[in-house]
Parts: C-alpha cells; structure tokens; sequence
C-alpha cells in the first residue's frame, strides 16, 4: 500500500451527469421506503411517523420514527437534501477545492435500537456531496451487539462483502478497516461494535483511504493497486446503491434469528449501560452529527440516532468469563468477521 | 464596558508565592471533604466511595461517588493535581504564552444528580493552572432545575452573590453573565438551566471576561472599570476560597426544602428527558470535558458526570401552561435571579 499525502490533486474527476442530484436523491429516498416498508414488516407493530421539514438555509427532509415497536424500542430512519452558500469548515479543512463554492449533500441516516438485548443495534448512512468542481459519496454501515454472536457479526460482514466485492475485490478490506478505525472510542480504547464497512470522499480518483485520525488536520490517502486511477460516477453510484440495498439482507435475518430470545434484567441493563457508548460516540466524534450541528441542521432529526433510554455507572467493569466480558475482550477488537468458520464439532 | 482583543499583553501578572501549588491543591482537597462531609450528612444513606488513581503522564487524584443514596442518585466529587510537558492545543490557543513550557493543573468538581425531579442538579467546578510564566484561576458552580422554583434560583444566586461581592462588586455581574453564556446548549438554543457564575483565565491582570463564542479561536476580555488592573494572586485565591465555600450554604437549603415533595412517574419522565441535555452538554461543549479527554484523563472520573439515567425522546414538547413548558419559557432563559423578589400577595 503507497500512502502519500493528498495533494488538491493533479487527476480530474470524472463529471456528473447532468441530473446527478435528482437521481441520488430520488435513490436515497427509494433507500428511506424499503427500508421503512421491510422494518414495519418485520416489527409486526411498530409504526414509522414521519415528519417532513425545511431547512431555513436551503433544503429539507424526511425523518421517519418508529416508537416502542415490538422489536424496535426506537428507530429514526432519515432521508434529507440540503443546500448553501458554504460547506462548513469541518468539511472544508478536508476537501479545500470546494471552498467559495456553494454546495449540494443528499443522504439517508438510519439508527435501530432494539428493545432486546441480544438483538444488535445497527447503523446506515449514505450521502452523496457537489461542490464548485468536486463531488463524492459517502457512507457505510455497521452493527453494535450487547449480547453479541459471532455468526451474526459474520453474516453481517458477508453481505456487505458481497455487495462491495461485485464492483472491486479491494473495495470490502479496505472500506472494513476504515469502519473498524473511524467508530472508535478513543477515550475507551474500545470500538463501538463489531464494524462493518464505512468510505468518505470516494470521487472516482483512485481509492481513497482516509488514515487512522480521521478528525485530524490532514487527509492522508492510499491509492491500493488495481483500483481503476479513474472510477466514473455512474460506477460509484452503482456501488453505493447495491451496498445501501445490501442492508436489509445484512440485518434482518439477525433480527428473525434473535427476537424471541429471552432476556432478563441483567441483560437489560447492561444493554442500557452499553447504550452510553453510543451516546458518547455519537456526540463526541461522529462526522454526520458534527457536519448537522455546523450546518444549522434539523437538532431532532440529527439526534434521533440517540437510545431512548440510556445508563452510565462510574467504574463498571464485566465480570471475568461472562458473556458482557466476552464482549469486550472478543467482538470489541478488530476480527476478520468475513472468514469467520464456526468451531467444528 | 471596553471591548478589546487580547494580545499577549503588557501588563504582567504578579508571580504566585513559591508554595502556591501546595496551598491550592490543599484547598482543593480540603473542599472536597468539606462537600463530601456534608453532603453524606444531607443525604443519611448514601455514602461517597474513594478511588485514588495516577496518571501515567504526572500526577493523579481522587474520585468520590455515592450511588443511590437517599437523595442523590448518583453524585461525584472529583479532587485531581496533574502536571506535564504541554498542555493541550485547546488551552494553548487561549493562553499561547503557555506554549512551550510545562505545565500544572489541580482543581475540585462536583455533579449532583438528585433523585427527586423538584431538586436540582447542581454543578461546581473550581482549578487552578500555572505554566511557565502564567497562571491562572477558573471556575463556577450553576444550578440546573427540572420543576423549578423561583426562590431556588433566587437563593443560589445570592449566596454566590454575596460570595463575589465580598471581593468585588463587579464580579458577579460579569461571572453570572458567562455562566449564561457558556452552559448554553448552541444546537437547542436553550440554557442548561439557572445557572450561577462561572469564570477562567483570571490572572490578576484586570477582570478577564471572555466573550460569548467561547470555544471560538481568538479571546476577546473585557476591563471592567473599577477593578484594579493588578490583583495580586493572594487576593484571587481568597475570592476563589470564598466561592467554592459558598457551594453548601447554596445548595443545602434547596435540597432540605424539596426532598420531600411527591412526584409521579410524570415528573421522573420529564427529569429524566431533560438529563439527556446535560449529557448533550457535557459532551458537545463542556471545557473541562474536553481537556480531561485530551490530557488522556482518568475517563471514568471525566464522565462521571453523565446521570445514572436518561432518556431522550424524538420531537418532545412541552404541553401549553404546564411546569415543563415553564421550565422552558421561565427558567431556561437569562434572568436576573438575585433581584427577583416573590410576588405580592
């Protein structure tokens, strides 16, 4: 792997077609419908309430909130389309060729949080940007067991490795360690879950990789070989869509396979404990909530990803071989889910 | 009041006297028993377990937490005395005279999460830092209210009142306006609560205010007219003495006056939705936070500040000419709580 450190760079990135915008954002919210069809399906109670809102600056959206389901506790499922003057500085710091251009971001955010603890919390954003002379899409998706099982950590990665691999065979390891690297809780030394596969700034110029200190100052790149120099639009935009339409292959046979597994207090709560890290996540390093916050984004629809209820216990730690224990010492480091073989018997 | 940008300014502070780390650090534990003392009386069940921790890099401290006691859900009461080469990037943009050298930071403080909904939650922080040439006090303590009374808010600010007052007329007028100004939750365009004083870098060079933007890049103070343009260190160590015993005469009356108020699941709803902003708080702005999380602090006692319990809820309102939409429209706004006088009857 060549690491080099981006220069405002001397490759051009293919042009959108002429319609890139309505065609993104006509898929994100094709993205937004099965997915709330498939999770109103598979709850078998929970409804999606939804709200559709404008954006002051430019814009607007659709947030869609499921309450108190019988699988889903809560879920927010959010497709929005924004526009302005200015990217914000966050945004600008990383890619300075849109600085003085107006912009253009569509994208569809989801978070799940179900009400059983051995049913994993799950995470998808995509997001497509324009601004002056550059575009790029985003995104990625991953999981977040309390009681966690490694056929499901597999299975999740599988399909999401199936999806990337249809359009390059380096796409999956290299999307997967940026996950594993970006939802990373620093102040804990611990991941937030099990990964999946996360991208940012992919415009077509090779295969962008984004180093390990993703809110650090300067970008750093990979170019991996074998990657095309030059992606068009079309094929980025393709392999978004298949890995936005690989989630639901992705999650729900994980929810079918653990929604009537029973569960006590014990378990509740530490569900409840371990719900505080996606809280601390979420509101001390996660890009999406910081870019929504600087752009005078919609607050409630920005925090809906947060846990309807949520604990914090000073000093808590998992007694040594439980299955809280095997969380962290085993799904809460880095693993090759995608080669995973169950034990032979 | 005079406006103007600071620059790395001529007038020099007076130099602490050569045991000025021992006498503050002794302050600071000696607060902390006093609160803790106090508080373990006032709550006659709960009683504040120690762990005393080091700090790889210099210096250590100890953390006190009682968990469900009679009246506090979970309280914390932190003493820490750290030291190292740099301090981190976030105070040197502040304070750039700093750069280069090492430095040396104690301080006390406190978060009370009461169970009752008619008792506040209450915050106090008070720390001192020298590093190379320059030192400086900061600190405050604020009140955050979920069914609120005006003779709460009235009481807390008086006795922080009468504290300030002691040493100059000018400093609650200014430390209560950047109480308002800095527990301000940006993306809610809400305060965290009632507030009360709040105060940094003071150096003895004139009265320091520091402007709204307070994680802004450039500092901007004001000179009040009328404060002498050098106090001594003696003087501000006395002033900061006198605030952080101020805390109990405070507090302790509003937690004797309403621990014994009924509440419903209504009210416990509501306090607990309304903790979620203290989470928001704490871990989108708050300074303290910040530095403990970037001067690889003791994570545990950085955030034991976060409630035991919260809850968030999607597009929550308050009903019309309720105690909640009170609390918003009332108390959440700047008030000048030390003049309010009740109501005639």
């Amino acid at each position: 792997m060549t690491v080099s450190v981006s220069s405002e760079t001397t490759s051009q990135s293919s042009p959108p077609p002429p319609d890139s915008k309505e065609r993104v954002s006509e898929f994100m919210k094709q993205l937004q419908d099965e997915i709330c069809q498939s999770l109103e399906k598979l709850d078998g109670k929970g409804i999606f309430k939804e709200d559709c809102w404008e954006r002051p600056e430019g814009g607007g959206g659709r947030s869609r909130v499921m309450r108190e389901g019988a699988v889903f506790e809560q879920g927010g499922v959010n497709f929005s389309e924004v526009w302005g003057e200015q990217l914000p500085p966050s945004i600008l710091a990383q890619r300075p060729e849109a600085a003085g251009h107006s912009f253009y971001a569509t994208g569809t955010s989801m978070v799940l949080h179900p009400r059983n603890p051995y049913i994993p919390t799950v995470h998808l954003n995509y997001r497509y940007f324009e601004a002056g002379p550059i575009w790029w899409f985003g995104g990625g998706a991953d999981l977040t067991p309390y009681y966690p099982f490694a056929e499901d950590a597999a299975h999740f990665h599988r399909t999401l490795k199936q999806a990337c691999d249809n359009h390059h065979w380096e796409y999956y390891p290299v999307f997967k360690r940026w996950c594993d690297e970006y939802f990373y809780l620093k102040h804990r030394q611990e991941m937030r879950g099990v990964g999946g596969i996360f991208f940012d700034y992919q415009d077509g110029q090779g295969l962008l990789y984004r180093g390990p200190d993703a809110n650090g100052p300067a970008a750093t790149y990979s170019n991996q070989i074998g990657i095309p120099a030059t992606r068009s639009w079309e094929e980025l935009f393709a392999f978004v869509q298949d890995c936005g339409r690989a989630f639901l292959p992705a999650y729900v046979p994980i929810v079918e396979r653990r929604r009537n597994m029973q569960y006590g207090e014990r378990e509740r709560n530490f569900q409840l404990y371990r719900r505080g890290r996606y809280v601390e996540f979420n509101l001390v390093y996660d890009r999406g909530t910081i870019f929504g916050l600087q752009t005078n984004g919609r607050t409630e629809s920005i925090l809906m990803s947060l846990p309807p209820l949520v604990r914090w216990e000073y000093g808590y730690q998992p007694e040594p071989n439980t299955p809280e224990a095997e969380l962290y010492e085993v799904f809460l480091k880095p693993q090759d889910w995608a080669n995973w073989t169950p034990p032979s018997e």
